[in-house]
């Protein structure tokens, strides 16, 4: 899609943003080795740690925990995913996990620039809606994250 | 606190829960190997990796990811934090982050009912909303997250 920007080593600052621009990041492999190491530490729960008692929960199988896609959705945006100027800085937003993260899984994550607010009481920065939603090798949407992050303008040299 | 149940072996089914119920989990303590562990998994950004290129940044020090406070947020849930029937099992819901997490921090989450809406087509189940704050030991508040929680009634036996 030529309106997407693969990561590169372009970052960009408040006054680079647009609405409506978009980004892709590279891939993560998932397997069931990862998503019960992630469960085990935070999230240990029945449906997250084993495949045989997974099956009879209302995720009928061994499925990732949200907060690990939402940890992988991170690394993939930081990895230049959303290659924004400062990193990526986050006040909060909304999370949802429309359909399971499941093993063999390859994530990758399309953000699109929804809102640019300039600060007024910070001339030096300003607050970036972005909508990114983390898509798996089918298409299946598996985590819509709708951000606020933290941008700063291009310094004054 | 006396209207807030403390952890224990109790589960409430859909039936059970009403707005303004309150829970608290247990503690979760936090130190800098945690935060810079769980950053180079998932969010290697310099203010969560390393403290002397964070004191020159938005944070001014090292500071826990946000998805690693959630992380942990999720853990000290489902260790009876809120202990739901069937598990913590989230469609999705808000998240901020008021303050940054840091080295030393020891956090609780307190956790309100705010609604419950049984299912119409799912007689078995309904969605609940609870909002979990995450406090440090000075009682800031990390993180809000106001979660939609699926849960199921009591079975007919």
């Amino acid at each position: 899609m030529t309106d997407i920007a693969q990561a590169n080593r372009v970052f960009y600052y408040l006054e680079d943003l647009r609405v409506g621009q978009r980004f892709r990041s590279g891939t993560h492999a998932l397997d069931a080795a990862q998503i019960k190491t992630f469960a085990r530490q935070f999230d240990p729960q029945p449906f997250h740690l084993n495949e045989g008692e997974a099956r009879d929960t209302l995720f009928t199988g061994l499925a990732a925990s949200g907060w690990h896609t939402a940890a992988i959705t991170m690394r993939l945006m930081v990895d230049g995913g959303v290659p924004l100027a400062g990193g990526i800085i986050g006040a909060g937003g909304e999370i949802s996990w429309p359909k399971p993260t499941r093993p063999g899984d390859i994530l990758h994550v399309e953000s699109e620039i929804v809102d640019v607010t300039p600060s007024r009481s910070r001339p030096d920065r300003g607050m970036v809606t972005v909508r990114s939603e983390t898509l798996n090798q089918r298409g299946d949407t598996v985590q819509v994250l709708t951000a606020k992050l933290i941008v700063p303008r291009r310094p004054v040299v």
